[in-house]
């Protein structure tokens, strides 16, 4: 039986204060920015904690205190793939992102100002402990999944190896326990041009993403050498433009570079070799998810990932997923993800 | 018999005064720059015409002038695919490029100031007029064999749809009758960088160059997780600095903007069917090579050409090359492509 919530829906959990860095620095009064959707059963052992990739919110999924739709919308509902009637599912917004978690754009409680550059170096497994924070907060001691698409992929495994036993299932999509060379270069490229000009460099970094996020051929299907209806000769220019301004208009670069950095900065291995980290993490049961057309984490990061939790003995299913949409399927294609993840989690009931 | 050149082996090509370009706009007393090769023939008919991808200079190889290594060094030469001791081999500076062709860094005659932004927008076929005024200025009538990488295999493309009979063989590596969607993607935000911000527009968008004509897995293997021996997080990040550092020295920014756009732009449809069209350019034989790795001229895109020959009835040869190097592999894997190119040279003596 559960029993209703009683906070609120969206929340904020305080971290410890201060909050030490994996790799140094400190903040003090910081707080990590979530939402929730289903209730949280008396014996507390129904959570599922979900991670973001970079740049969306803790704002997965529509509720009635924020009834437009979020980045995961299709996979969380009553009946969903994250059936709210079963679960209560906990999204967080990473620390140092900028939508309500501190950040770079928060103000320091020591100068009255922003952080802004003087904001600590990022971990991915700065952000694990940010979900720790939020699992203390609403006094659950064990989720019973973590789960996340993308950086948040790799968020969930760096939880994994902070906090043995605190987590029973892990599910990761397009996550990496090292990120590869080619997908370094190219962060590393959007990076240094937000470095030289945050805003222009913000809708450059936005534009790379989006022509590497998806698929040649997706682009080209859709796109193909269709003429510009503005000031530009393609249309798939077009294209690029306006997903660059939508991302320069809400997104910090401070935070941008912090989180991008993090990512390729992640190593698995600094906790260990991977199939010890997942033994000692005391995981039943794992479900990883990539697409072929992925080139950003490819599917043989996907496969090692599954590899490691095999041989440290969790029951793991490796799901491969074709999709032109690339690294952006699990947001574009949600009905494939959720198929799979509805199908273990009623499985693994 | 050949009788010895009666020119140097660099020189300066007058280009028609005014020379119309393509897409509108004219210049006056423009020139191309050329370097050759070899020694052309009594009968004129052993000259083969190389074009560029879109940076390199006329100086495809070291010569007695200057004996720096070329761009192909190891394909030109006495017993090299391009033998020198049977053709006259000539390479040419791209219209539009700042290596002694006229250019946006050249001064405009009428107002004794640079170019700059006022240069006529540039088309690949104005690259192909330009090679035309080379050969008007040898005295050759009809080439051997056109011959181009990347860009400059279009630029082949475009000489034979623009002047049918004056060549007798074709050469396309990693070349396009028209730009993938993907690329263009690619190619529109590095010259979004530059428009931005000249300078340090440039060193991005070779970056980006860097980091996408090489395969994912080239650069896994020489650098992987490797950390960096400068300033950066990793060495491929000191290796792209490296690459833009030397590229914004020598490139004018104008010129780099001029010929990313003209190959977006260069669409062989516009002269009619590409079988129409290689039927009217009275080719006798082809070779068209491709690179399976080759993420900005795909694989597909050569094939395509090759087809487009066969059915125009061109004797076509059509190589799949493998190589972790993708596009770049016609520069860094130079004893592939020669041992080819020297095979079918000799093949069709």
């Amino acid at each position: 039986m559960v029993t209703p919530l009683n906070y609120a829906t969206r929340g904020f959990a305080p971290l410890p204060s201060p909050f030490h860095f994996f790799r140094g620095g400190e903040i003090t009064g910081g707080a990590i920015a979530y939402e929730t959707w289903g209730t949280l059963g008396a014996a507390k052992h129904n959570a599922v904690l979900l991670f973001t990739g970079l740049s969306p919110s803790a704002h997965a999924a529509s509720s009635p205190e924020d009834p437009s739709p979020g980045w995961w919308e299709q996979l969380i509902g009553p009946g969903a793939a994250f059936d709210t009637r079963r679960f209560l599912v906990i999204c967080l917004n990473s620390l140092g992102s900028c939508f309500g978690s501190t950040g770079p754009a928060s103000i320091n409680p020591a100068t009255g100002l922003r952080y802004g550059k003087d904001f600590p170096a990022l971990a991915i497994e700065d952000i694990a402990a940010g979900a720790s924070a939020v699992l203390d907060h609403l006094g659950v001691h064990c989720a019973a999944l973590i789960a996340g698409p993308s950086l948040g992929g790799s968020a969930a495994l760096a939880f994994a190896a902070l906090y043995p036993g605190r987590a029973q299932r892990l599910l990761t999509i397009s996550g990496t326990m090292a990120a590869s060379t080619h997908a370094i270069a190219l962060r590393s490229i959007q990076r240094d041009a937000v470095k030289h000009d945050p805003i222009m460099g913000l809708r450059l970094a936005r534009k790379l993403g989006t022509a590497t996020y998806r698929s040649a051929q997706e682009l080209a299907v859709r796109f193909g050498r269709q003429p510009s209806s503005g000031n530009n000769d393609f249309a798939v220019q077009d294209y690029l433009e306006k997903q660059a301004e939508r991302f320069a208009v809400f997104f910090d670069p401070q935070s941008f570079l912090r989180l991008s950095r993090a990512i390729d900065l992640f190593d698995l291995r600094r906790h260990g070799d991977p199939v010890a980290v997942f033994t000692r993490a005391k995981l039943e049961q794992a479900l990883v998810i990539g697409v072929e057309e992925d080139l950003l984490f490819t599917i043989g990061e996907q496969a090692e990932i599954a590899a490691a939790l095999e041989s440290a003995g969790v029951t793991t299913r490796f799901e491969r997923i074709s999709s032109l949409t690339g690294h952006d399927a699990f947001l574009v294609a949600q009905e494939r993800f959720s198929a799979v993840i509805r199908d273990w989690l009623n499985g693994s009931a």
